[in-house]
C-alpha cells in the first residue's frame, strides 16, 4: 500500500524522524480498520478492552527492551519532554530546602533549567565553556551534591551532538535523565535511573506522547493531592495512562514500534550495533576530510543519533544543503539556535540513507574543491 | 484504499468519534507520502515551511467557519479538555479575591469545578437536582455575579445528553465554554465567547490535540511570565502552537476534516442542519415509544451530540447492548458513572448509520415485546 521505497528520499531531520516501513504499513491499514476491532484506529474507544491490552502491552515491551525490574512504572503522556521539565521539579523540587543538581550541557538541559527554576532551588553542576557546547564534563568536573533531591540530565544534546557514554550521578541520588533523542537507540542499565522521560517523536513514533518510566521508590516520595490530576504522576500512574482520553493513535504506534524493534530488529544490543555502526560510518568521512567537513563535537562525547557539522563558511553550508536537498536528503539543516550542518541517524533511518549521504559529501566536497 | 464501507458496522461511541471517510483516505495517502512534501506525516519537521502553512490555514478555516473576527487567536494545545480546566484557573483565577461563576451541569463541568476549584475561589451557580442531571438551568434560576473574572460552562454534557441551545451568562464576563463535544456541530454566534476550548476526538479529529480560542481583550487579562512555557496562553500564542513539537499528525487531521466541512458539507449551518435531522430521527423513535426506551434529559435541553436514554431494567439494557454490539452497532453503552445507553451522533456519523440504528431499535422492541 505504500508508495515504492524512494532510495533518494531520507529525513535525516533532528525529529521528528524517519519510522520503519513495516510500521507505516500496518498503520495505514489501522487507518482503515484495526484488524482485530473493525473499526478505524482513529475512531476506536480509549476504553475499550482492545485498548487497555495495547497499553498492557507496550508497558510489558518497554520494561523488557530496557531490561526494568517491575518496581519500574511506564506512563504515557502528552506535553512532551517541556512538559516532564515542569512536571518532574513540580513534584520533587517544591517546597524543598536543598537544591538539585541540574547539568547545562546544550540547549535542551538549558531549557529544562529555566523551567525547573521557577518550581524550587536548583544549582547547576556544568555551565559548558566558552565558546558553546562542544563537550561534555569528565567525572573529576562533577561535584555532586549528596544531598540533592536529584539529579537531572538529558542523555543526548540533539542540538549540539553530544551524548553521554557512560551514566554520571551518584547511586544513592536519584537520577533523573531526559533521554527524548537517544531513548530505545542503546542498551542499558536503565535501572541506575529513578525517572526517565522521552518524547516519540525521535526513536519511537509520531509527535504528541512521551513515555516516562518512574521507580517506585521515586514515586513514593511524590506528594499526593498537590497538583492538578493531569500533572500528577500517581494519577496518572492509577489510571495507566488513560486518566483522560490518550493519543490513541500515537500510543499505538509506539506499541507497533517497540514489536519491530523486538521481533525485527532484535532488541537494543542489535539495534546499539546498527546506530553504532551508522555512526561510525559518517564520523569516519569527517575525520578523513577535516579539511572540509568540520565536526563540532569532541571525539569522546559525539552523539550516535545527532553528527553536527560545519563547513568553512555559511555561504558553503548553504550551497552544501541546497545541493543536498535537490539530492533528496531532507532536514539536515543545523538547530535554529547554531546553524551548520546537522545529519540525525535515529532507529528508523535504514544504513543505506547513510550510506547515500555519505557519497554524496564526498562527491559533494571534490566538485567543491575542483 | 480503504476497504469497502461495511454498512453494518458504525462507532456510536461517546468518543473517540468517527471520522469522514475522504479524510481516513487521505490520512492513508499522507502516511506513506504528504503530497506536497514527499514524506511521511510521522516524519515531517514541524519546523518546516509546509507545516506552518498547515497551522495557519487550520487557524483561518476555524475563524472562518465560526465567523470570528481577526481579533480572536486560535490554538492547539495537547493535554486535552482535561488540561484547559488547570490552565483557565490558573491564568485568570490564581490570586483573584472575587469568585469565578462555575455551572455544575454533569460530569465533565464536576471535572472542571474540582480542578479550578485548586487554583483559586468559585462560586458553583447550579448543582444540578437531586436524581441526577436530568435537565439545564432555567435563566430565571441563575444569578450571575457581575464582578466574577469569568463564567464557566460546557456547551454539551456528553455522559448525561444535556446540550446549552442558547448562549447563557452576561456580556461584560467573559465567557468560558467547554465546547468539547458539540464544537464545529453548529453555528454561533461564538463571538460572544472569550475562550472556547474543544478536544478533537469528537468532531475533529483523533484525540491528542486540543483547540484553544482566546479573543484578545480576555488574553490581555493574562500575566505573563508566571507560569511554565507550556501552559502559558502568551507563550503558545506567540508560537503559533509550535512552542515545542506540536502533534503533527493529529493537527494536519484536524486540518483535514475543516477541509471537508467547509468544502463537502458546506459550512457549519449545513451541518447543523444534518446532525439536526440526525438527532431528531432518534428522539422520534424514542418519543413513539417511551413505554420502552426511555429518554434521559429533558426535552427542551436533549442534545444533538448525544442521545441518552434507558430501557426498564438493567437486564433488558444488556440484552440491548449485546444485541446492537452483534449487529455491528459498537460503542452504545452509556458512561461508565450512570450506565444506560447512549448513541453519539459527532460530525463524522453518517446519516444511514442512525436510519439503520433506528431500524434494529424499532425491530428490537418488536420481539422483546413480542
Amino acid at each position: 500500500m505504500l508508495p515504492p521505497n524512494d532510495p533518494n528520499r531520507h529525513n535525516f531531520s533532528g525529529g521528528p524522524g524517519a519510522l520503519p516501513r513495516s510500521v507505516l504499513e500496518q498503520l495505514q491499514e489501522a487507518i482503515g480498520a484495526v484488524p482485530e476491532v473493525g473499526l478505524s484506529i482513529l475512531g476506536v474507544s480509549h476504553r475499550s478492552d482492545w485498548f487497555a491490552a495495547v497499553v498492557s502491552e507496550l508497558e510489558a515491551n518497554i520494561r523488557q527492551l530496557l531490561g526494568l525490574p517491575e518496581n519500574y512504572h511506564v506512563l504515557f503522556l502528552q506535553g512532551g519532554a517541556t512538559q516532564q521539565f515542569s512536571m518532574a521539579p513540580m513534584t520533587w523540587l517544591r517546597g524543598k530546602k536543598e537544591a538539585a543538581d541540574y547539568l547545562q550541557t546544550g540547549y535542551w538541559s538549558s531549557k529544562a533549567i529555566t523551567e525547573a527554576a521557577r518550581e524550587g532551588p536548583l544549582r547547576v553542576l556544568w555551565h559548558g565553556e566558552a565558546g558553546g557546547f562542544r563537550r561534555l564534563p569528565q567525572d573529576e568536573e562533577l561535584e555532586f551534591n549528596p544531598a540533592a533531591p536529584y539529579l537531572h540530565y538529558v542523555s543526548n544534546e540533539t542540538v549540539e551532538g553530544l551524548q553521554f557514554h557512560r551514566i554520571i550521578g551518584r547511586d544513592d541520588i536519584p537520577r533523573i535523565c531526559d533521554m527524548s533523542s537517544d531513548f530505545l537507540s542503546a542498551t542499558g542499565p536503565f535501572d541506575k535511573f529513578s525517572l526517565i522521560y522521552a518524547h516519540a517523536q525521535k526513536n519511537l513514533g509520531p509527535a504528541g506522547v512521551t513515555v516516562v518510566i518512574i521507580k517506585d521508590q521515586l514515586l513514593q516520595d511524590a506528594p499526593r493531592d498537590r497538583l492538578p490530576a493531569f500533572l500528577d504522576y500517581h494519577q496518572q500512574i492509577a489510571a495507566h495512562s488513560i486518566l483522560n482520553t490518550p493519543p490513541v493513535f500515537a500510543i499505538y504506534t509506539v506499541l507497533l514500534v517497540t514489536r519491530w524493534l523486538r521481533d525485527e530488529i532484535g532488541g537494543l544490543a542489535a539495534m546499539a550495533e546498527i546506530n553504532a555502526a551508522k555512526a561510525a560510518a559518517l564520523y569516519r568521512l569527517l575525520d578523513d576530510h577535516d579539511d572540509f567537513y568540520i565536526p563540532r563535537a569532541a571525539k569522546a562525547d559525539r552523539s550516535t543519533m545527532n553528527v553536527v557539522f560545519n563547513l568553512q563558511s555559511r555561504q558553503r553550508e548553504q550551497a552544501f544543503l541546497a545541493a543536498a536537498e535537490a539530492a533528496g536528503f531532507s532536514g539536515l539543516g543545523g538547530h535554529r539556535s547554531i546553524g551548520g550542518i546537522r545529519a540525525s541517524l535515529y532507529n528508523g533511518l535504514e544504513r543505506a540513507a547513510v550510506d547515500n549521504l555519505i557519497d554524496f559529501m564526498a562527491d559533494f566536497r571534490r566538485r567543491s574543491l575542483a
